[in-house]
């Protein structure tokens, strides 16, 4: 999390703090040459630019409004009220719907620049809703009723892709037990996810993904356009921080059930270990999930920085039944500098191996892709 | 108006303020199902999200440079200089055009959870353009001249929408009488207002409204597209506080000139009635505005916050000569919870009576639709 | 330069500012009638929006973000991480590749209200990259390599103008002299550029220019769509300020290399001298851009503020071989009044003489445009 940089208000000491996030990317994608896809190659972007602010209104009363340039679109991240009284928390407006431990961390406390290709394939996203959070001990229980992303809600076409013809909802629920034995932070999660699609049902879904890095849109692997009346999603969390090592896995599964045809079940899932080569550095933990720990001797004060090295195995299965989507196996290395608090470069590399992707001219459907990343991160 | 949070500059004391609101909507309209409208029924959406600044340049020059997402869109809403001298005060910029008391509050300080349907009927809306303000006493005149929305004049387009072929203009004025007598504050207002739309006149104009809700994007009454030359409009404002208790009413008249037609006149009123449950708590009053004042007893400080219960009838006439654009007729109860200064609640009921609407099947155009509304809003 | 408004953080003093900008302006361009053209004649817009934040991350780190809403769109300007040490800074992210004098000095820090016609026609822009500036007294050399405007890189579309496609590179240089020599403060520069245009040159350019204001979006000379490949740049920068006086002259050419034709060079200058009216006032200059200094005297203060005429003559010849795409001259007066520090307003008023522009009926292509012009801006 960024440093406290609240300004004292006259207004009886309110917290105020306004928030930014700059996030660029530069990276290769190689995949088989016959391809000839010209979205493959050298690319680059600004991933994500964000500006917003979060306060106090009161000592219940909190708030965070934050809006996102990425895309070429404006899109608001998490933009909520939230109401704390002892053990209990409500927050109400654009937030995370109790995803996996990888989507909630922040994308600025992950481990590799992308997150697990299930996060996408199954479209976490922020959702407007209603959230509720229970926190005793090492116990967090997280239960929410969202509809859509305000971007869908706010469309203003007739017809399926309507914002107000768009009657979707979940119910979304995570549990989560991290006790410190020790030296050791545990974490032990599992999510469940029910969502009934309603109006949306009428128009069509892909699952799919893009090979790692974002500053492509070629998606080499995913499912035909679907129509899915229903998805039900179970993930299971597992991570462990001890002095300089972390390591972390998941397992996600998405049933969607569509409209006149048999249900489909896809599956997602990665494992990690991270090291700091950096003496007194560690992977920041709290609330449930990932974050920061400003390096112990940072650049400019007598020492490099943090360094610290990833190792990420990343897999998705869009296979199932009639439908063959195919698979992605990702054997993912991440190198992060963080030469002070709030400041983060990245280098990965990343081999993906595919079954029934794009096919070659040759008709082949099963080749490897490789893809070097950089980014250049930080939080305000 | 929100609490003042500003933050001290070292720059010689100059008043700087960060500003932000969100409101987030939930609700139901319930019209005849034979209507098969899928934009009716259950809908949310971020009604408003605002991101700004407001501060002073001299104890003379000070702006305000609000952006608003909405409908999926950013745009600019109050984004001005102004220049204080006296009695004098002279605004040049994208504002409001001094429009109907109900326009001109705060929407986070209405008494309902939308404003009166003829403001979005006759398109009140902010323009870039200069405006003139005289106080004197109970006295407050206004004066501008406006050219169009700053969207509309940004379009780069070519033809009759085209931002640089729009030579649109306005005459705008306001007066204000708002005397205190005794313990009742009261408020008299009028305003005219005359525009050529030039080349807007190639174009076309509908009048038209939601079923109250802005979650929807139906309009079950509305006009045909107009060709218009001149809008003249007249407008009548009253409105009183005492303790608990406010009422308020208006009623303003369009006149449409159309290309080789003649004239239209459509007409809209309302009137309201508003009281709070709670003891010590009013509604506030500035500057020819109504205000919010921070609840007397808010919650976390003993009390309840503030409670406030209106009642309030919303007519809209689309008829004239040969144009039926249908009647609406609102009956609307609404609750206004606001626990703590900033932070409000809103529940409405409304039941709307149409004549002359989108036809059933049955070829019916005259029916009732019944409406819930919810909203969370802030302001920071 | 803006007032330093930064609010001392409680983490340790790092330097915090919100940072805006709001440009409105007004003005008609007079050409002949015969042309038809409905986008001349009256316009006004908001020309520039901005909102965004500067810091220090550290004594060696600092950052810029800023969100600019012109033409509709939402856009990057000035977006990146500056890392500075000694007589070196490094900089990465969306910043202006070393352009000429007139791109470089801010938009709110100019002569009059547009910059010179090359600045637009050779398509000066921000873009996503990384620059290093050593400066050593009255030397900086800066070089850097930058890819594409991040509008261009994040579009999500297939084919020519998809951002993932788009792997166009430039190396741009720019060298500047500029000693101080008794009371005159000199600039000498000089600039170099090199741009590989890659998947774009499957696109098309045209180098074409507006009227000089920016309400309208007619171009009156332009080139066709040409495929090209590679732009060579060189441009030379001359200025001096002594006083309230300064004068400054640039000169600029484009070789672009064609595909399957040869190179066609287009080119423009400008020269203007400039004079403040106002005692003790002169234009402000600092690493290697003009900037504002403020008033001596300001309004409220027992001065009138400061005020500043400004001549200018600027050149655009769009002509070479086989492409005809016309030439501009304008001869521009532009009057600055600046009340108060980060408060300016314009008039300016333009005579455009053109060539081989757009064709009047009667077949002529050569003739005159009358230009007035309004704005006001302020920083904050």
């Amino acid at each position: 999390a960024p440093a406290p940089a609240a300004t004292p208000s006259p207004a009886g000491g309110k917290a105020f703090k306004m928030k930014g996030r700059i996030q660029a990317d530069a990276g290769i994608v190689s995949a088989p040459s016959s391809l000839e896809d010209q979205g493959l190659g050298f690319s680059s972007e600004m991933r994500r630019i964000r500006l917003g602010a979060e306060g106090e209104l009161s000592p219940q009363f909190s708030y965070k409004l934050e809006v996102e340039l990425s895309d070429n679109a404006v899109d608001l991240v998490d933009t909520f009220l939230t109401f704390e009284q002892g053990r209990w928390q409500v927050r109400v407006g654009n937030q995370n719907a109790f995803w996996s431990l990888d989507e909630l961390t922040g994308d600025t406390s992950g481990s590799v620049m992308e997150r697990a290709a299930f996060t996408d394939a199954f479209a976490f996203e922020r959702r407007l809703g209603l959230g509720v959070q229970y926190t005793r001990g090492p116990l967090i229980a997280q239960l929410g009723v969202f509809t859509d992303d305000i971007t869908a809600l706010a469309n203003s076409s007739d017809g399926t892709s309507g914002g107000d013809e768009n009657n979707s909802y979940s119910v979304d629920g995570r549990l989560v037990l991290n006790p410190r034995l020790g030296a050791v932070q545990l974490h032990l999660g599992g999510s469940a996810h029910w969502r009934r699609l309603g109006r949306l049902a009428d128009a069509s879904i892909r699952y799919r993904q893009r090979p790692f890095l974002h500053t492509t849109n070629t998606r080499l692997i995913g499912t035909p356009a679907l129509k899915v009346e229903h998805e039900t999603m179970y993930g299971l969390e597992l991570a462990a921080i001890a002095g300089r090592w972390h390591g972390a896995g998941e397992y996600y599964a998405l049933t969607a059930d569509r409209v006149g045809a048999s249900p489909l079940t896809f599956r997602g899932a990665y494992a990690e270990l991270g090291y700091f080569l950096t003496r007194g550095d560690s992977r920041g933990y709290k609330g449930g999930i990932f974050t920061n720990n400003a390096p112990a001797r940072p650049l400019g004060e007598g020492g490099p920085g943090s360094i610290q090295v990833n190792l990420r195995y990343d897999w998705l299965d869009l296979n199932d039944r009639d439908v063959r989507g195919g698979t992605q196996d990702a054997y993912i290395a991440g190198l992060i500098w963080t030469p002070i608090r709030n400041l983060r470069f990245h280098l990965d590399y990343a081999l993906l191996r595919y079954t029934g992707a794009t096919a070659l001219p040759s008709g082949d459907d099963s080749y490897d892709a490789n893809v070097i990343g950089t980014r250049f991160e930080l939080d305000f």
